[in-house]
């Protein structure tokens, strides 16, 4: 292993390879080395690309804290977050496609009851949503749980706004006998993701707009299932064409229905005007 | 750019992309996404192991500091740097070979006087570093610049060892009206690239070792000459056939020869035993 030149130093790389034990890290790391040698020969990268590749990825780790994800974003913005959705959840005929998780999922959401407003004081136009998770032929799953969250309708998640109170948008809901799902929320509005870091840097370098098509997130989950990460898009949002990551499916397009009845909005005990929004989510048997 | 699959989306991020202006820019996009897009779909990444690699990442970058760039020892280790290096550095017959930069290299060395001792103070076996600075056919370039770092007996450059004075293992000498140099160091042994961090972990996953074998830095730099970056390595070291960073050649290992006489080392205001390195340096025209 010395005298290593442009031809035949890949070959040296993946023969220290070889020793791997395990065979599907040995098979990741392979491939891995085999197309980053073959990016680098094919632009033959010069040294001052190298090292700003370098110093992206290292402001791309630094920018990372607690609330945020930018090598998500990057990943997010690249289509790779999406890919690798594609390739882990190909569906059955009748289940409901998933798309990219995003940086702004949190674990432990409470579970609430129906009809439950996960918004609570939070400003916005009120909106219902509701339906039934079923198998794909259509048959009810009952107990299945939505694990539910969104951002305000300013376009931020309760992490990247300290004036929403703590897990603010989130909620777990289970479905009744007959696979039903009701809550109320407020119309989330099409947002750009981070852009102050690394990632909004090179979408600008791009020409590249960093927004995303107004959404709700869902992961349904029920036993024997396997379970979605999904959102719901709002109809006619103008980015539903240009989504900066990649994850906008037809199948996933509801109409968020206006109402202005004054009588209507009492029933759920918001104000008019009010949206609903029917979905039914189908899941796949594991 | 919807509906978005495993088969067309690399397609719409590649459509993406066309909007891009700096012609170079968007070459190398293109072809990082291509290629990034094939190794996940070649593996069929997993969404845990797509999560392990933002981790990973993501530990990388915030493993860096002033003194550490984690980001260099994951390109070095996968010898993406070496690739680059020689990409590069074409060289022409009579040209010194390049080798890795490496993450320690400091600009800002003082320029010290023939026979200068770069070692100070430091422990260690001395050693007597001369040769001369040639065109590659041999004609001497005086006022060549050497600029020279390397680490300690116990294997630490100054900024990873508080008992190090600033700057200490580093000078810039340059050669005189025959292209000759010489100065005074010490030995330098193998050692570890910090293994401390993610890419430490990544070698001990691959059964991989973390040693280079001793080496003194030089880049060597002259008006109307190409600059060259490389290293001596001293031969015999039981790490020149298993470099972590992929770097030897053996047109750069050098003899470094052992001297016992007392009388010969005081010629050089050391003690004996003492060891002597000749290493010439061929310069090609830019």
């Amino acid at each position: 292993m010395r005298n290593l030149t442009e031809h035949n130093v890949t070959e040296a790389v993946l023969q220290t390879l070889d020793k791997i034990q395990d065979a599907r890290f040995k098979e990741i790391m392979t491939s891995l080395v085999k197309y980053l040698h073959t990016f680098v020969r094919e632009v033959e990268l010069t040294e001052a690309e190298w090292l700003a590749a370098i110093q992206f990825l290292t402001a791309t780790g630094q920018m990372c804290n607690e609330s945020r994800q930018e090598f998500i974003l990057l990943s997010d913005t690249l289509g790779v977050s999406v890919l690798v959705d594609a390739i882990n959840h190909r569906k059955v005929e009748g289940a409901t496609v998933s798309t990219v998780l995003g940086p702004f999922y949190r674990e432990g959401a409470a579970e609430v009851p129906p009809l439950h407003n996960i918004a609570g004081d939070t400003p916005g136009e009120p909106v219902v949503v509701f339906g039934q998770v079923t198998t794909p032929e259509g048959q009810p799953i009952p107990g299945a749980l939505l694990d539910i969250w969104q951002a305000s309708a300013q376009g931020f998640y309760d992490v990247q706004d300290t004036n929403q109170p703590e897990m603010n948008l989130r909620g777990k809901l289970r479905t009744d006998e007959a696979g039903r799902y009701i809550f109320r929320t407020i119309k989330p509005s099409s947002y750009p993701i981070p852009y102050d870091g690394p990632v909004g840097k090179m979408l600008n370098v791009m020409d590249r707009h960093p927004y995303r098509p107004a959404h709700i997130h869902f992961i349904v989950s029920a036993e024997g299932y396997q379970p979605v990460v999904t959102h719901i898009f709002v109809e006619g949002d103008p980015y539903l064409d240009s989504d900066a990551v990649f994850g906008v499916k037809d199948a996933l397009i509801a109409d968020f229905v206006r109402h202005d009845s004054p009588e209507e909005a009492a029933k759920y005990d918001i104000s008019a005007p009010f949206y609903t929004v029917e979905y039914n989510f189908g899941l796949q048997p594991v």
